[in-house]
Order: C-alpha cells, then structure tokens, then sequence
C-alpha cells in the first residue's frame, strides 16, 4: 500500500477549533519571517566549499544522533547505519544502511525526528510517498540525484531555507579559514543571509577533555602567547575571540558538565591554573576551573560585547564501551539534574545586574525550568533563558518551556528559538515547529482570555524573530 | 489606538466548548461565595487605622515584589520605580514611576500579575481602557481621585470585596496593638467580616537572621519569660500563641529554608538552645534548632489547637549586592529542591496520626507534588496540602497543583485557596482566578466522566470556601 | 436520592470532539483484545483452589492500600477497616467496615480508585446506582450473595475477564505449591489463559530487610546449596530461578530503595557477601550487596532469558509506630528522588548492549521520565521502559509518562501495561483505563497531524497487547 505523505497546514496546532483558528491567525504573521539561527553545529566547510553533499546516508543519518542512536537502542549495529568509528569511516553500503534506517521508521512515530524527516522529505526533495521498506530505493535514488544538482548545492539551500543569519560553533583551535572564505565570497556579498561563528572555548577549559595538553599547545602557537601563565592564557582567550569577532561572532557557548561558577581571587585563580597546565589537575580542582573561567568568560564579555551562553548538564558518553569503539558524540550523552541556585551565585553576585552581560541558560533537566530558571531570569538583569533544548526541542517539550516559565520570567526574558543542529537540511522544518507550538501556546492565552489577540500576535513576531535578534546582539 | 479592557466572563476556562460550558456551570456555584483567606501579609494597621491609601504607586507597584521584579530583570531601576532602600523611601516621583511601569506592561504578557492587574483596574477601579503609555496619566490621576474618596477606604473595600475572612502575619514581637484596634472597633462589630492575626515566629527561632538577638530580647521583654532559659523560651512562646489567639489567630506559619524537623530528647534540645543563645550557633546547630522548634511548636498545637503551616525552599536574598543596598524582600527569593520524606519523619513520627494536628504544607518544588507530597499527604492524618503557592500561584501552576495531586491525595487532603499577599487590591482577582482554575479542573474531570456533575459541584463549593474553613477552624 | 451509577463510554477520552471522535476509533481496535499481566501481586492460591471470596471487605477493601490509605489520612481507624494488625486479623464487623468506606465515598473524588471501583461495581456486579451511606448495605449484601455463586469464584472471573497471561510475584523461599497445582489442574489445559510466577529475590537479597537470616536458611533448605559460601548463593539462585522458569516464569523483579548498581571483581564481591552473611554488614555494605546482586542477576538472564523489572525508589513504611502496631505494606510507602544515569553505569557498561539481556525501568520519581530514563531507553539495546507505576498508573500519570518519554524514546522502548495490582477484580479496569489514556495520546497526536491514523492504529495494538508480550518473552 502506498501510504502518502503530505504536510498538514494545522499540524502541530492544538485541536480545539477556536484555539487552533486562533493560532493558524498567529502563525500567519510569522510563517514567512526569516530563518534566525543564532545557535547550532553546521560545518561552515559547507558553506565555504559549496560542493555537493555526498549522499542520503552520509547527509541525513550518519550525522544525526537522533536517528541512529533510536535504532541501535533496538539493535541495530551503528556501523550498519554509516556511522564511523575510531578505525575510521563506516564500510555499510550507503544503499544498505538507507534501507535498514526505512524498515525502522516506526521506532520514530511520536518523535519530532519523524516531523523533522517529514519536512525534510516533502518540503526540501518533494515526496509524496512515506519512506517506508517500500520505497527505500526510491528514496535513496532521488536524494541521491537531487544532491547532485546546483539547486541542492549548501548555499543554494541556505538561500532557499531564508536564512538571515547563521551561526555555526568553533573552537579557539580552529583557524577559521572556512569563514574567512565565505566572508571573502561573492556569495557572502550577493546572499541576503550571514554565516557567522560563535567562540566554544571548552577544549581549552576543560582539563578533563582527553585532548585538553594537545588543544592548549595549539591555542598558544595560534596566539603567540605564553598559554602556560594565567595573564598569557587570558589574553590568549581575548586575542581569539576578537579573531571570532572578526568573522562575525555575537556570542560564546560553554558546554559544561554543571552550571558551576567560581569567583576566586586574582592569587587563588593563578594558583589554580598553575594546578591545571601542570596535568594533575584533580577533578575538583577542574571543576572549580571551569567555573572560575565562566566568570573570567562574563568579565571579557563586559569588554567585548559576547554574549554568554552555558549548555550544562549533560553526562557524556556515558556508554563505556562505546565511547571506547566509537568516540565521542554517539547518542549515548544523558541528562543529569542540574542545580543553577548555588551554581550561578559567584557569576550572579559580580557581574548579575551589570547591563553589558547577557547569559543565555539552558537546561536538560526540566524541573529546573519553574523551580529555578525562571524565577532567576525574572529576576537577574543579566540573565535570559534559552530555549528548550536538546531533548526537549519537541512539541511537548516546547510547550512544557513555555507553560513552565512564562508566569514567572514573561516571554521578555526568553530568547526566542534555536535549532542547535547540525543536520542543515532539517533547519526550516525545526525553525517552524517552534513558530507552530509557540503560536499554539499563545492561541491558548488568547482563547482562555489571557492575553489579548493584538498583543499575542505581537509576542509571536517576537519569539519567531525579534527576540533572538535583540538577544544575540544580531 | 485605545485598546479595551474588559474581563471575560469566560477567561480561564478551558477552550473546548463542552468543558466551558461545564466550567461555567460550576463557576455559577461558587462565583459569589464570601472571600475566605486564612493566610496572607497585608498590613493590619490599613485596617485598625482606615486612613487612605497614599498614592498608585506605594499602592499599587512599589510593595508588589511580583511587579518590579519583571522590571528589574529588564534593567529598570528600583529606585526610578518607587522601591525603598536602606537608606529610606525612594525619592522618586510616583507619576513618573508609574509612566515606568505602564511602558513595561509587554513584559507581563502570559503572566498571572497581568491577570491580577487587570482585574483590579477594571473590577475595583472601572477602567475600560488597557493601561499603556498612553494612558498612563488618566490611570494615575484617576486613581489617585478614586483613593482619596471614602469607597476607597480599606475597610470599604474590605466590606465590598465580599471578605469573611483575612489573616495577617506577625511575629511574636509584634505588639499586636492594631489588631486590638480593630476588635475594639465599631467597624469590626458592623462588618460581616473579621480580619485575624497568625502566629509567624521566625524572627525568634532563626538564629541565622541578622535581627535574631534584637527579637530574643524583644521576646523576653514583652512575656517577662526568661528566654534565655529553653523553658522559659518555651513558656514565651505558649504565652504569645494565647495572645495571638486573643486576636482571632487560628494559625502559626514558619518560612524555614528547608523542612527539616527533629525530635531530640529534652537535655539534648536544651543544650542546643544554650547554643542559639550563646551567638554562637554553627550553621547546623541554627537548622537542627529550627528542625526541632518545628516539633515544640506541633506539641504546643496538641494543646492549644493552632494550625501549622510550613513554607519551605525558598533562598532568600539570592542577589547580594542587591541586598547590601535594598535589604530583604527586593524579589531576589530563588526556590530550592526540597525534601520532604526524610525531612518530616521526626516530627510524623511523634505526631503523624494525633488528630489534635494539622500541618499544611507548601512547596515552591513542584516537583515534590505527586512524588511527596500528595503520598505523604494521602497517608498522614495530621497533613494537609496548602495550595500552589508564589511563583506557582498562577494558572498554570494551579491547574499542574491539581493535576500532580488529586489522583493521589484526592481533594479533601488539600485546604482550599490562600492569597497569600500583600496586595490588598487584588486579593478579589486572586481568589477568583483559583476558582475559576478550579471549576475549569473539575469540569475536565466531568468532561472525561471521571467525576459526576453533581460530586463535582460539591467540591466547588469546598475548594472555594468550606475546605479553607475547616482546614484553618474558621 | 438515587445516583446511577454507568460506565460511560466515551469515559477518559480527550473532551475535543474531534480527538474523542479519534480515540474512540483506535480503541475500538483494542477494547476486546486479550489482557496480558505480565507483573502484580493476585494470590496463586486463588487459582490453585478456586475457593470462593469470602465477604467484600476482605475482598475489596482490607487488601487494598489505595483505599484505606486514603481513610486512614482523614483519620479512620485501620482497624475499623478490617485490615489486620501485628496481632492478627482485624476484628471489625465486615458489614460495619463496609458501611464506613461507603460514607468516606468522597474522599475518592478525582481518583483512579474511585475510577475502578466504579468499574468493577457496574461491569463485574452489574450495580446501577452509586455506592453511598443509603447504597451501602445494598451493595454489601448483593456482593456477598454473588461472590458465592460459581460465576464469582476465581478461575470463572479471570476466564470472564479474558486474561490470556496473569503473572504474580513469588519468593525465592516460596514452594511454588500453588503453582504448580495450578499448572496440574484441568482448567490450566481448558482455559484460554495462563497463571505464572516471577521470581522476586528480594527477601534472599536485601540484608536490612528484617526477615533476611530466616529467609536465606530457607533458601539453603529449598535449594540444598551452601548459601553461606558467595557460589552456593549464586547456585542457589540459579536453581531456583530454573525452578520458577519451569512454572512459566520469564521475568525477575527487584524492589530495591534505590535503582544502585554494581561491578565489583570477583574477589570483592565473595568479600561483600561474606560480611552480608556475617549479620554484621553496614548500611552501605547492605546497598552495595544490593548493587552487585542486580548485575548478578544480569549476568544470569544471559543465561536463562529471564528478563529484569527494577521498581526502585520507596521509602518503605515511613509511618515508624503504624509499622510498629501494623507491620508492612499499610500504605505508609513514600517515594523519594530516584538516580538512574550513575546507579546503572556498572551493569549497563557490563551488559547494556548485549542481546541477551532485556532491562525494564520503573520509577516512582516522575521527574526521571525526561531527564534520565527516556535517553537512557533511546540509547540502551537492553533498556526498555516500564509503564507509570502506582501513583503514577492513574489518567494524569499515565498521560505524563507519554508525554514525558515518546518523543526521546518512542513508542517501542516501553512495554504496554502491568496493572502491578493485588485487587484481582480490578485487573480489567486498570487495563481499559490504560488503553483509553493512551488511546486518547495517540488521537491528539493524530488530530495535532504528529502521527498518522493508520500508525496510529498500528500503535494503539502494540501498547494494548503486543509490546507487553514481545519485552516479556510471553
């Protein structure tokens, strides 16, 4: 049986008919509004090169932790799926994997991937048709077709995608070259979009990183400075992010395992990192490092105008053996509890109220969402919340966001929506999810009387576009 | 553009038809029964005093925490919005404090102060227009007008606000000399109503307090008790607890930083208060002194009937250079996990099934809803569920309070609604949106069949006002 | 006045007429399917005998913590329930006992008890009008009569209720004489269905239990091992585990405080075990012997298939004198905040990926569903997730679990249903009330365009009957 594949114009919108006339209404001012993506993991390569992506596999699934860490946790060998390990890359036959991936489509009913997909399919290569076992082979040869024509060529689709500013994340070790190519491109001039970076210094944060000696040593023959000194890794870290600024960075991202902050004294923070060039950091002594270095981070923002963001809480390669086989980044990172309270004092108490600072939080562990996030951004100057993230960029998540800090923080104090993705091709299809559930949201204000339809729609525009816009300094 | 204010008969209902149609119907029940509001923090000299309130903004925003901490998190000053040092009374203009505020209004968007706000300008105020910059200056000026007219009197409004009952809070060192004024007034001998004082004796059992020596002695003085001897400690306390219920009071209320209780032997918790006293308590001796004063002031209850309540988690005065130069109360509370199983063991062990208790708890962890607190609550005969409480005391927090609690604890081990606040003008919104909140709960429930419109009607009525009478014996 | 009392049959679908026009078609596609129990508590003893109930107190509500919890929190006497105490049977009148649950009647109100009483009342009694003070001798008197008739003893109810499996829960220190006099009878080869045990070793393996020295002599005795030497233990289980398999068992249980796990080398854990059964291990030893048996019981479902339940999180019988006078399981049990991502590391780095070995979660801390135990199902081969668990297995709980757990771990990471119950006449309430609740999410999921009808269909039969019988091996 065919079973065919269209995009609804009401998904996504609550089932009442009065609620969801009301947000079909709002999601009407913004459906057509740019593409802001202030936050996320493309490859600027793309960007730079515009080469042709290779194939289905190695677009949409080897990349996508999403996808293929739902199949292996029913079994499915990852190298099966195209996905590399430490040996290198995967041996699977892209036709094979793309096959194995169709037969298990199920396994994604009730996930925002199976939405995602869905967009991507129908919106960006046109099927009518559900990847089913059944047309695999279809899908497989018309991806694969499609990829090789200009029209599917990464800057034609970031074109296409309406995408005013993109922002990829670098590391301080890396040299930027592909953003120096695409600022010095005619199509960086003749595109209505950016592309932009944005400064990721854990790798030279985290002492407990593997490649954390490696990563220092190149941060100082890129800087020229003495990273080994406290004074030389600081102005090595204001050097870089002036670099970052240069091609077009707004902000800095810190992926931290907790929200921690320190505020020791200038001796004490010398001392410290003495401990942690000298590789016998203890963990203790590297937790309180990244802390210390979240609030060095704040005192350089009040200087050069980035704004902050901390991504904490999340337990990393928590599979042991597959950490060991496969390497980082295989869909085996967990959400732990996360405290912000006592976290974010040290920061808060130096720099919370100072109008230069803007920190943008986010959190995998919801219950913090009512209990401490918003009622820290309701209150701190400094502070913004982040959308939902990771786990909780879904329907359910997004609502649950909403429903759990507006009352306290307001919509004002949140910073619109980040797709945070590195599947490119999925980014229209995440930017409008978000429009869908928070025009959804407002159309349940609206219709319980809670906020006046003038006003709500006015908010929409803001949390599609302008909020991230103000926030992000774009 | 003139934007119309109005209050929907229907706001706060759930949208679908049939359901509003059912939360109308038991709204009706309940709409217009007595105001009963046996916890909150409004002044009872407003009262014993009658004078007129000054101005919109001592009235109406500079005491409001909820109000100008949305501001603030925006970068508004405190002292531009009427808010008082330590130094004294802000020097602002109250005119331009209000223009201030009325230009912020898109930051309450979605928030239950919106709501309140709305209420109190069209319900008790009559304005027909929304308050913007633009009609900033009629808002002031009218209300200033209305204020000074004798309608608008505290006890007018008191008497048309439909109230049967308020509770203040005070400390064992208030001298309770206005609500003795106001039993001995003619007023209070008109009046359908009765204001009533609670017994909230923090200042004399936290030893953490910066004001903790000043009130002992404060303690001591007004009792002629020793309160340096843990006997005579206790005997101020019993004696307070009967002067407080001379003045109507039927309750106690601790604000404590965690729920802990204990349950030492006598020689242990007298050589604990020899520490207190001595100043030079640790951290764990103040808490551990707290935990067990918990248990002293259940015991004293067995005898003299007086209701406990526990509000627990809050940090208070997170931001600190805020409150070196505001002091307390400058919405810079931040909620914290809290425990309540291993927390409340000491003093349920001793008390639990004594029937001459009733211990309301509150939680500003929502997470503690279904996980503890409903448990402990449908298990324990002296424990009682208080309501959504601050940050939570909104729509959504309310309706996530019924939700996480009734399959487990079902109504009848909760105690109605509390205001809990210090805006005398909004005490009317607040109580209606609890039961509106209510009424849109139980008519899902009717709705779905899982409760009978006749049973759910029944319970309106409790969870509007018979269950607070009971709960708190009034 | 008379209120009837009817199921309805639109009962627990979403109110939208459009999602309930949804819902009421995929439950018509599982309404009639078979039940499948795969983990509770009935007595095998009732089928072995077939012996008639004895009275409706002893039936319905002297076993049934749900409901005499809820008396008992608003201060009836256990006692006048007909629940025993340490000193033996209660001696309340069955007919007195009776008459006050049916006054008590409110308490339930926006319960799941009251929910499946009412199912059982009209669907298994055929009662027409509500139980209340004036129904209360009525329906005493018409139970009784039935339950002495052929049709109401047990084998003619569970073939009347269409169970096609019913697992119960048995020690490893149980003769499994009902079983297997079960499994000799004429009705196990005529029935449709099928009565099994599962092997629940906590009492062999929790060293603070009080019982433990008793029970593993017992052990020793049943399976003629040395269980005093770390391999005759081992053996010991082994055996028994064979023993259970060989009267249908295919799954283990494990009530542990909390979801710790261990991998100690071989040698540490012989050391363990020696201070276990020495009668003089710590706390911590006590915790850590728990820890290790999980991975021990792991390492032995390789082997025999066996797959594992953990139900960790309880405080076990938090009411200190009710314990004392009562004994346990008197709905005094709490649930405490429960770890999942660094308690399981040692077994899931041992086995999490092997084929062998089926894992499923439970939790009674609802804030783990989206942080922990749904990345943690979406990554693990051998992790699934078992269904919302006792105060959870309620319309709002069972709605959280979805909406908290598909979107990161999908559909096919969790198991169907257990109904977990020892009210054995309640079995196919609480299995309808599960197919509706997630009938009713997946028809919001298709009326919000996140999940086609025929998928959803498909779902709908997975959740009812098939997952239940393909994650336990049945």
């Amino acid at each position: 049986m065919t079973r065919s594949l269209e995009l609804h114009p009401d998904r996504l919108f609550p089932a009442d008919p009065t609620t969801r006339g009301l947000a079909r209404e709002l999601y009407g001012a913004v459906k057509d509004l740019p593409i802001v993506s202030p936050h996320g993991h493309t490859d600027p390569r793309w960007f730079a090169d515009d080469a042709p992506f290779a194939d289905p596999v190695s677009l949409l699934l080897a990349p996508d932790h999403y996808l293929f860490r739902m199949l292996y946790s029913q079994g499915v060998a990852l190298s099966d799926l195209g996905v590399p390990d430490r040996s290198g890359p995967s041996a699977a036959d892209p036709r094979a994997a793309w096959r194995l991936f169709a037969a298990h489509q199920p396994l994604f009913r009730g996930t925002p991937s199976a939405l995602w997909l869905e967009h991507v399919f129908a919106a960006v290569f046109g099927f009518t048709e559900r990847l089913t076992e059944a047309t695999a082979d279809h899908y497989f040869d018309r991806i694969a077709e499609a990829l090789a024509t200009p029209a599917f060529r990464p800057r034609a689709l970031f074109d296409r995608f309406g995408i005013e500013v993109l922002a990829t994340t670098e590391s301080p070790v890396d040299t930027l070259d592909h953003h120096q190519a695409i600022q010095a491109s005619a199509w960086a001039k003749a595109s209505k979009g950016r592309v932009i970076t944005a400064y990721r210094p854990d790798a030279v944060i985290d002492a407990e990183h593997e490649q954390f000696p490696h990563a220092l040593r190149r941060f100082g023959d890129l800087t020229g400075e003495d990273v080994t000194s406290w004074s030389g890794y600081l102005a090595a870290h204001r050097k870089r992010r002036a670099d970052f600024i240069a091609v077009g960075a707004t902000s800095t991202d810190h992926g931290h395992p907790t929200a921690a902050t320190a505020d020791l004294a200038a001796v004490d923070a010398e001392r410290l990192f003495a401990a942690i060039v000298s590789g016998r950091a203890t963990a203790a002594e590297a937790e309180l490092f990244r802390a210390q270095m979240l609030t060095e981070m704040a005192r350089m923002s009040l200087d050069d105008g980035l704004v902050m963001q901390i991504h904490p809480g999340s337990f990393r390669n928590h599979n042991r053996p597959l950490f060991e086989s496969h390497g980082r980044d295989k869909g085996a990172d967990i959400p732990m509890p996360t405290d912000y309270v006592r976290s974010l004092k040290p920061l808060l108490d130096r720099f919370g109220a100072d109008p230069r600072l803007t920190l943008i939080l986010f959190t995998l562990d919801e219950t913090a969402y009512s209990r401490e996030l918003a009622p820290l951004a309701g209150h701190y100057p400094c502070l913004r919340l982040g959308p939902a993230w990771w786990f909780h960029d879904s329907p359910e998540g997004m609502r649950r966001f909403r429903e759990m800090t507006t009352e306290t923080a307001g919509f004002y104090n949140t910073v619109g929506f980040n797709d945070d993705t590195r599947a490119f091709l999925s980014i229209p299809a995440r930017h409008d999810m978000a429009r869908r559930i928070d025009c959804g949201y407002l159309a349940r204000l609206v219709a319980e009387h809670r906020l006046p339809l003038d006003e709500a729609r006015d908010t929409a525009v803001d949390l599609a576009y302008r909020l991230a816009k103000r926030a992000y300094k774009l």
